[in-house]
């Protein structure tokens, strides 16, 4: 069993989970894209998940907790289990990944988690 | 104290990191771009991290365990802390996210850790 999974997102389609198909253990990720002016319909919170959001293209706006924030293409966003949160495509729509982890159970990181190989790659 | 923080990332830079940052609780998350045909030197491994690297430009390769991944704009992949690995942008250069996860953390997500608000937001 190979220690690594591939997928393709097609970036045309509203909505692709990677969960399942990448047998992800510490996420679940999702890519999804809002044509113009479109609203995902609910308000929602999480019980114990984390939820970073990564927008790679368009406009829009973040309802969290009552505030409106305006968010544009580059733009990241941490959001809290607790936060009530919504989002709405602006007049160019709105394309990101949206990242569900579980708050507080990240411990090492990088220089404290990574180790250096003395394998050299051979591309 | 706000439950969510925002930021800018430019992603003509070569790298953004969004831990510190954004104060994320469960991930690292980093956006890199690399030139065209520019490796990174060096392999490495995790001690109990999975990453996610989401390709949302360019083209290039991966290696992994000694084999080599070809990768383009819209592939996803999970590779497992074991696993030795190292990336390689194409011709076309190379932008993606990585997302660092503590492996085996998520106990639940979507369906079953959010939860729908009453509240209807006022874009």
């Amino acid at each position: 069993m190979a220690n690594f999974a591939k997928t393709s997102i097609d970036f045309s389609k509203a909505r692709t989970e990677l969960h399942d198909t990448l047998k992800l253990t510490g996420a679940e990720i999702s890519y999804n894209t809002l044509p113009a002016g479109v609203e995902i319909p609910f308000v929602h919170s999480h019980k114990e998940n984390e939820e970073i959001y990564l927008f790679i293209e368009g406009d829009g706006k973040f309802y969290a907790d009552g505030e409106i924030v305006e968010i544009k293409k580059g733009d990241a966003l941490r959001v809290d289990p607790a936060c009530a949160r919504c989002i709405k495509a602006g007049t160019l729509g709105l394309s990101y990944f949206c990242v569900q982890v579980k708050s507080g159970s990240l411990e090492h990181f990088t220089m404290s988690d990574g180790v250096i190989s003395e394998t050299k790659a051979q591309f």
